[in-house]
C-alpha cells in the first residue's frame, strides 16, 4: 500500500492544526499595547506548540522517508497519533489563557505524552511491516530521545501541581532536544 | 481522467473537517476540574466522529488505490460524499452541546446514513467505470459491511427517539465492524 | 514551470473554502425541530455555494489537465481566482442568515461573477502560454458555457432588487448549466 | 531528503493562512449597505494581505523549484517563515478593525519585516546546502528586491507612528515590487 496519502493526509491535518492555533488568538478591541499585552500568555503558549507540531511533522517526514509501505495497522497508529495532536490548540488555548495556572499546565503535559506514546507506537507498527533487518529498524534502533521525552512528561505532570513554571520549562526541555532532526534516520539513508 | 487531483482534494477536505472540529471544543475560562466536566459529552461525540472520518479516509484510500482512473460521474459522487461528511462537524457539535439528547442522536444518525449511501454511490459510479472484470469489481464483489451499516442506521435513527443511548451505542458498533481496513482489496491487490 | 505546486494551492484553497462555510452554521443550543427551522436558509445557501465550488473545482481539474505549464502570469490568474472564490463562504452567510434578502442576493451574485471573470481571464492566460495550436485551445473553442454564465449573472443582480427569488433562480440556472463537467476537454484528450 | 512534503506542508499552511482571513470578515447582521459599511477596512487589508501570502507562495514556488534537496536546517527555517506569515490573520484583523491606528499597521509591518528575514534566512539555508555553483545560487545572485523590502520595512515601521497612512503606502509599495514573479529563476532554469 502506498505511503504517499498517509503522507498527504497527515501534512494536511498538521498544516491545519499548527495554523488554526493562531484563531485563538483573540484580536483585541483597542489598538494599545495595553490591550495586547493579556495575550502575552497565549502567545507563548502558541510559540512552544507551535515547536512542538514542527518537530513532530520533521519527525514524522523523516520517519516516513525511511519507510518503504505502510499498511492499515499503520494507518490507524497514525490516525491515533493525529487525534492526540488535533487536542493540541485546546490544551494551548486553555493553558496560555488561564495564564499556565496548574491544571492547564498538567493537561497540556497528558496531550504530549499522548501523541509521544502514540507516536511511538506508529514507530512499532511501521516495524513490524518493514522487519528488523529494514533500513527503517537500523536507523531507529535506539531511540533515545524519545524514551527520554517519555519519562520528563511523566515527571512533569505531577509537578506541574507544584509548580506549573518548572513543569513548563521540562516542555521547553523536550523541545529543546528534539529541536534537532533525527540525524540517525539521515545518515542511514545517506550510506 | 488522473485521480491524482481527486485524491489530493479528498484528502484535503477530510483533513479539515476531522480538525475543525476541535474548535468547537470551547476552551473553558476556570483552569478547574468543574469547567472541563461540561465538555466530556463533545468531547466523547468528538472521539465518534474522529473514528467515523477516519474510517471513511482509510476506505475512500483503499478504494481509490483498486481504481485506475476517474470521471465527471466519480468526481461529483465523490463530491457528494464529502457534502455530507462536511455536515459532521455540525451534527457531533450538536449532538455532544445537548449531551445525546434524542433529535440530536437522530439527525447526527441521518448524515451518517446519508454519507453512507454516498459513499454506496461512489462505489457504483468506479464499477460503472471500470467494468465487471476489473480489479476493483472483484475486490469488492460483496459489500457486506457496507450493507449492514445501512441497516443499523436505518435501525437506529428511530431508537433514538426511544432510547439516544441505544442509538449511540448501535453508532459505535457499525464503527467497530469498520474499524478494521478492507482487507478484501488488500488481499486482492497483493495477489 | 511546474503546474503540480499550482494544483495543489488550489486544492488546499478550495477544500478550506469549501469547508469552513459549515462553520457558519451556528449550532443551534436547543435540541429541537424548531431550534434548527432558522438555519434552512442558511443551509440551502451553503448547498448553492457547495455546488458552486464543486464547479470550480471540477472545471479547474480539467482545465489543468488539459495543460502543459504554467507561468508567473497564470500564477496570479489563478491567485485573482482564488480571491474571489474565498469571499464565497462571507457572502453565502450573509445570504443566508438574511433569509435571501435583495442586497445579499446581489452580492452574492456580484461574487459569482467576478469569480468567473477571473476564471475567464486564467483560461485567456493558458490559452496565450499554450497557442492556438495547443490541444488546451482546441479543446475549449468556443466557451459557450462560460459567456452564457456571465450574461446570466449580469442579468440577475439587478433583478435580485426587484426579486431575489428570481435572481436566486438563475443562479441555480447557471450551477445546473455546469453541473455537467467540461466533456469537450475530456473528448478531446480521449482523442 | 525529498522537496516534496516541504512543498506540501507549506502549502497546506499557506492556503489555510491566505483562507482563514475571510472568517475575520464577520458577517453583519442586517442586509444593507450601512452594515457592509465598516467592514471596508478590515477588506481592504484582507487584500493587501492576500496579496502578501500570494506573493510569499509565488516566490516560495520559484525559490523550491531550483532547489534540488532539502535538510533539516531547510525544514526549520521553512517552519520560522511559516511562524510569521501565521500571525498574518491576526495582524490583519487587528490593523483592519481599527481603522488603520498607529499600533496595528506598525505591528502589520513588524509581522512583514520578521517575515522577510525568515524568508532570507531560508535562501541562505538552501544556498548553503547547495553551494555557490549551483542552478539556485546563480538564479539568486543578487536578491536586490529582497534588500530594498527589508529597508522599506524598517523605514515604514516607525513611520506609522506619524502617518499610519504612509506607513500603509509602503507596505503597498512593497507589494507592488513584488508583485512580477522572480523572473531571474524563471530564465536561469529556461537555460
Amino acid at each position: 500500500m502506498s505511503k504517499n496519502r498517509l503522507e498527504a493526509f497527515s501534512d494536511g491535518v498538521l498544516a491545519i492544526i499548527i495554523t488554526i492555533m493562531v484563531l485563538e488568538l483573540d484580536v483585541p478591541e483597542e489598538p494599545t499595547l495595553a490591550a495586547l499585552a493579556p495575550l502575552i500568555p497565549v502567545f507563548l503558549s502558541y510559540v512552544l506548540s507551535f515547536i512542538f507540531l514542527g518537530i513532530y511533522w520533521n519527525n514524522h517526514h523523516h520517519l516516513l522517508q525511511a519507510a518503504d509501505s505502510v499498511d492499515g495497522r499503520v494507518l490507524w497508529a497514525n490516525l491515533h497519533l493525529l487525534f492526540w495532536l488535533s487536542l493540541v490548540p485546546f490544551t494551548t488555548t486553555w493553558m496560555g489563557q488561564n495564564n499556565f495556572a496548574a491544571l492547564p499546565v498538567a493537561l497540556y503535559g497528558v496531550d504530549l505524552l499522548l501523541a509521544a506514546v502514540a507516536y511511538f507506537i506508529l514507530v512499532r507498527a511501521l516495524l513490524s511491516l518493514h522487519g528488523q533487518n529494514s533500513t527503517l529498524a537500523q536507523a531507529l534502533d535506539r531511540d533515545i530521545k524519545g524514551k527520554i521525552s517519555l519519562c520528563i512528561y511523566v515527571a512533569a505532570i505531577p509537578l506541574a501541581f507544584l509548580s506549573p513554571l518548572l513543569a513548563g520549562m521540562l516542555y521547553v526541555l523536550v523541545a529543546v532536544i528534539w529541536l534537532v532532526p533525527d540525524r540517525r534516520i539521515e545518515n542511514r539513508l545517506r550510506r
